[in-house]
């Protein structure tokens, strides 16, 4: 199946996932607001500041006017920002009716809107109403764009309330080095793909701490286990959660150094103040915001999540970080199972 | 609660154990078939062929002989290797009936028994009978012995068929640093135990073969899937494989360097031949006894286990290492959710 495709965020994951596109035979056009980075893209068919050292297809072509790439979409994949989805969206909805086409929408962004608490496939629900877009999906998964970039194997999972839509996000990625599962779970995809920075961030401070890796692992895997309560509670399938876009993304965010949320928690448990950490990385760190909108959702939907509380206590409430790893583990002797259900 | 305990099995994991269980204020005896280990243990409390530089309470005492160390025990703890469970649970039958004691049987092995490819509850229910003993628990989880010997943290899974033992269990093991949960799926638990190191094999196969953390975040992921497919078809709780003593222990064996089938897989994807690494390993790899028992049980219970296939089809019957993983990435396009029910 080749297809006209409309790709929008010109980021690491967005680049990469536009070149896949290309290398699968699609008319891929990728759109940034950055002019400059458009240039570059079609001039030098290089991305420096996200994905170095790699050359694009030439047959990969940019565009700073959001209209324009959108011109006969079939398919419109989201890879903004998580914040700045809703605005682009709108944006979105208006092109989309001038140019009287109605697409696929596919979204690769990981979080959680701030204030609103929702996910992002909510926030284009009600930007661009169905009337006017087929069936969205979700794609997300264990997959750093530089190995994506490398054709190192990646298996990732493409979600959608419409089944066919859903196969329909599998047939236009999936090649010999990307296999896509199709799933029928969006709230469990967004929820784990969102809250695993939360993990992220726990296991680079227990890094940072000096704890090895009995403790990483409990974290990884007690961590799954309230992000699965909290997806439930909104009727999640548990199911999603020891799959690729739960698990299998905790793993890789939570053991890569690469991770910019885990290396964030190394220098927090290394004792440097939260504002010093944020100010030297000069990048957004997703886990920041989404341990908040996790702490105000646990208490709202009344679902217990002890470390979510304590890593929210630790970074907002000045909790010194070993009372709050020594009060997680004096927490009276509890039952696995029926923690997990 | 203070007890009376007999720890058989002195390797890493049995002496921890046995140390960690004096330090909770039990009274231990620690046996070993090794006289020389025996002796170095009572005069120099320590065992310097599993965890060096370790210094064990000097209120452990070794024992070489078996009926002895089990005088008055109301609970035994079995370490020993997997393949030898059976014939210690034959000593330990006659040993009890001639002391008269009924204790509370744990396990903290991780296998399956060659040939019969049973657990090891099985094992032991059918060399000691429910008429002379308390009811049978397992532990199991994310825990390098040498982290638990610094008191870094830990978190383990006790499992039993009676909630009461599972209980019993915590409470004998539970401390400020080594937390316990109960749960009540003991097939569950021994199948999560037991097959993680064929995924540890394959992710350190993956490692010398140069693949990424994409890649092996995704066999960890799907080998879980697997596992769990194996697991509910022996009635196991599949909510269990997405626990400590599940995915927790698939994390810590299949990303550390440490873990001895991560090792032996490393040098199988590096072109190493099968024979010369488990020469040059010198100690026993299960996972290679564990790939056999696995395929052996995935036919004769109709699972599809794909990632075991492979790895069995690499060890034992010749097959190309890249040309198993391009079979894996070949398969057809799937569905997640259904896979995994």
């Amino acid at each position: 199946m080749t297809e006209k495709i409309a790709v929008l965020g010109a980021g690491s994951w967005g680049s990469i996932l536009a070149n896949l596109l290309v290398e699968n035979g699609n008319d891929v056009r990728l759109w940034s607001y950055n002019p400059k980075q458009v240039e570059e893209l079609n001039q030098k068919h290089t991305n420096v500041n996200y994905v170095s050292n790699f050359t694009y297809s030439d047959k990969l072509v940019a565009y700073s006017d959001l209209k324009t790439a959108l011109v006969g979409a079939q398919t419109i994949l989201f890879v903004v920002p998580t914040q700045a989805v809703r605005s682009v969206a709108k944006q979105v909805n208006t092109a989309i009716s001038e140019l009287g086409i109605k697409p696929y929408l596919i979204h690769a962004s990981k979080g959680i809107e701030e204030n609103t608490y929702k996910r992002l496939s909510e926030v284009l629900t009600e930007e661009i109403p169905d009337t006017k877009r087929k069936a969205i999906s979700v794609i997300s998964g264990p997959s750093h764009a530089e190995e994506v970039a490398k054709k190192d194997i990646t298996l990732v999972t493409a979600a959608s309330e419409d089944l066919e839509a859903a196969k329909h996000t599998q047939d236009l990625f999936m090649n010999n080095y990307f296999r896509v599962y199709t799933n029928d779970d969006v709230i469990g995809v967004e929820i784990g793909a969102a809250l695993k920075n939360i993990i992220a961030l726990g296991a680079g401070a227990l890094n940072g701490l000096g704890y090895g890796d009995n403790a990483k692992a409990a974290l990884m895997t007690r961590g799954l286990a309230e992000i699965s309560r909290l997806g439930t509670s909104f009727g999640a399938n548990p199911f999603t959660f020891i799959g690729l876009s739960g698990v299998g993304d905790i793993i890789v965010t939570s053991t890569s150094i690469n991770s910019r949320n885990w290396r964030a928690g190394n220098e927090l448990g290394k004792g440097v103040p939260l504002d010093k950490v944020v100010n030297e990385m000069g990048m957004v760190i997703e886990g920041l915001t989404t341990v908040k909108a996790a702490y105000e959702l646990s208490k709202i939907r009344g679902v217990e999540m002890p470390i979510t509380d304590a890593i929210y206590q630790v970074l907002y409430e000045n909790k010194d970080v070993k009372t709050a790893i020594r009060d997680l583990m004096q927490r009276e002797g509890r039952s696995e199972s029926m923690d997990l259900n």
